[in-house]
Parts: structure tokens; sequence; C-alpha cells
């Protein structure tokens, strides 16, 4: 599979709406992916984005914590697939052996968990971004 | 610490309200303790409670599937302190040589996942059920 290398670009909330869109920018090719996610994991991208800290861990903080302390490095964050208007995303786990693990996910969790793990990297599969990239 | 044995009785979801409730059931002694969680850890404790599938694995089961892909058990949850009004707690977890690492999280965070991993213990400690419980 060919994955492309993206960013985070922006996160648009909509307080009236319950689906929220993120999007996603091709470095160096220019396109843009927007997905739809839910309220609240566009909250914790948000959160994350704007550095609010809370005095108690939140879902996707704990999330982090739990990689972190089991010793595994989050590698990348995958969008791998997109089949009737659903990204498939997957998370890309090393632990200390160099041994890879690979995690089936929402993109929402997966993004969430990017801006607390900023050192991964965001690859989109070639084929998503031709079919559903603008 | 002295720790006793609790299950986790119900949960009451008021639509109109931010906040949730779920209460917890001390094993053999009968308190319970009543702890106020979001609204989307609520959600996530009643999916599993009512065995709900869905097609996409929602954040506390990506929280689960992380635990046991990173080869770790959760051997309990712990309530283990209340302090103005709020409750902490911990996940204990076990890799397999049978090393312990304890991760500070929210209650409904660890509640959530307990219903997804339930052959974990619920402990709740004496001191916090000697204050809250009723």
């Amino acid at each position: 599979m060919e994955l492309l290398p993206c960013r985070l670009s922006h996160v648009v909330i909509d307080e009236s709406a319950d689906r929220q869109t993120v999007f996603l920018e091709e470095l160096g090719g220019g396109r843009h992916l927007a997905i739809g996610i839910g309220a609240m994991e566009a909250g914790a991208i948000q959160r994350a984005a704007t550095k609010q800290r809370f005095p108690r861990p939140l879902t996707h903080d704990l999330l982090a914590e739990i990689i972190i302390s089991c010793g595994r490095t989050l590698q990348a964050v995958r969008i791998v697939d997109m089949r009737e208007g659903t990204f498939f995303a997957e998370l890309v786990l090393v632990d200390p052996d160099g041994d890879v693990l690979r995690i089936d996910c929402r993109p929402s969790d997966a993004l969430a968990l990017l801006m607390r793990l900023p050192s991964a990297e965001l690859l989109v599969a070639a084929s998503v971004l031709a079919d559903a990239g603008q």
C-alpha cells in the first residue's frame, strides 16, 4: 500500500451539529481530506491543539498514557481505507524490540491520540487521497 | 490501603442532564457508592452492559484492545480516593512477567474499561466507602 505523509490541518466545530469535520492536508501534494467525526472526539482533538489542560486525564490522555506505560511508541497513524463514506485507520505501535503492532481504529481516535503523541507520522493511503481528496 | 471488593450495580442515565450517575455496590457489605460521570462515559458503560455492538471500535473498545495487544492484563480497577467530591481511580495492569503497573485515571474510564475486561476486580478503598458510601 502506498502511503503519503499528511498533517492534521484543522477541525471545524459546528456547535449545532452532532458530526464535526477534521481536515487533513497532504504534505507536498496539497490535497485535503475531510473526515466526519463525533463531537467528543472533535473536542479531544481541539483540546490538545489548544493545549487545554484538565486536572484529570481524559480518555485520550489515558490512551496515550497506557501506550507509553506499556513501553510502546506510536510510530504512525494511518488512514488506510474508505468504504461507503467510512474511513478506516490503524495505529502502528512499536515495542522496545522493534516489533510492530497494528491496531484497527477509527480516524477520530487515531487523530486525537496523534495530537498527544505528535512525534508519530500521519500517513494516508494514496488510494484514499485519490478517491476522497480535494 | 484497605480495599473492598465491589461490583458495578447500575447506571442512571438522565437524558436531560450533562452528568450521569454510576452506582457501585459493596460485595458482602451492601453499601452503595454514587459517582457522577460524563454522558459519553455513561454511554460507553451502558453499551457494554447491554452488549450493543458497533461496526467500528469505539474509544473504550480501543483502550481494551491496546491493553490486550500490548500483552497486559487488567487485574483490577481501584477507586482509591475522593477529594472535594472528585473520585480518583487507577488501573492495575500486569505484564507477562507479573510486573504491576498502576495508571491514574477517572472512575468513568476505568469502569467503561472494566465492562470490556470483566475478569478484573473492582476494588474501592475502605476510606472512600466510609466517607461516601450509603
